[in-house]
């Protein structure tokens, strides 16, 4: 059996639960896309994720301690020093959950078609968030199969 | 400047938004998880996210209602009518989104690798989530752009 008390934590079974306990809040995955956009400062995330400033604190601290972003500290112009966050490869990895939550609610949600698009910018044509097998070919969720991996206990309930 | 009163909902201006307008919460996100499983009665939705029968019921009526899934009867071998409950065209689209977040709690959360994987049932190997432009070539964030679609107004803030 599961084990229960690991349920919606970063030790769950199932890596999705453990995801989610990070970033499994509306606001959290609203700073990580102002983060994938290029969104640095404070007041940037606090504006654009419409948020106050202390959930913008809140959501900004945890998802560094989490690993997602990390601060610096730079100097403005003026020589006030202030703080910045950055995308850390840990929360670039994330950027292809952003990417697909973008095509779904592009193609799935709203009464009209959104304003913009995420293209590429080498040859300007829409970017895709694939599921795909090793060798780069396409994969179905039918052709997926949830497998418990080797050299781990084989008993008990895999979700 | 953006419309504020849209922010959020199905007809935010960013697509994320509209998605997490819909599946924004993690439970919500537990409930397409367990469809995406292959999970359809009532009782496995309700066991699998761990969430009382009172939730379980509120997200399959909302994801039923925003078009991710479909309710459906069928007769038990005792002959009784039941409810079970599959996934729609934009239920499947959702997928890449899981198996990304799948990918990035495996990777990224957790103090020990998860005990599951997803895996390619035609050749046993590991899928992946790859973000990639209309010539199927992977593509980095740094490399994409959110641009105004063509034909809309090019006024205005664009997230």
């Amino acid at each position: 059996m599961e084990d229960v008390r690991r349920r919606g934590t970063v030790d769950s079974v199932c890596p999705v639960e453990r995801a989610l306990a990070v970033v499994g809040s509306r606001n959290a995955m609203l700073v990580m896309r102002e983060a994938a956009y290029g969104t640095t400062r404070f007041d940037g995330f606090a504006e654009r994720t419409g948020t106050s400033p202390a959930t913008t604190a809140t959501h900004l601290r945890a998802l560094t301690d989490a690993g997602l972003l990390a601060r610096r500290t730079y100097r403005d112009p003026g020589e006030r020093s202030r703080e910045e966050y950055v995308l850390t490869d840990a929360g670039r990895d994330l950027v292809p959950v952003l990417f697909g939550l973008f095509e779904w609610g592009s193609r799935h949600a709203g009464s009209t078609p959104p304003p913009v698009e995420l293209v590429h910018e080498g040859c300007g044509e829409p970017v895709a968030v694939r599921v795909t097998c090793a060798d780069g070919h396409d994969v179905t969720p039918d052709e997926v199969q949830l497998r418990r991996r080797a050299g781990r206990p084989t008993t008990g309930e895999h979700r």
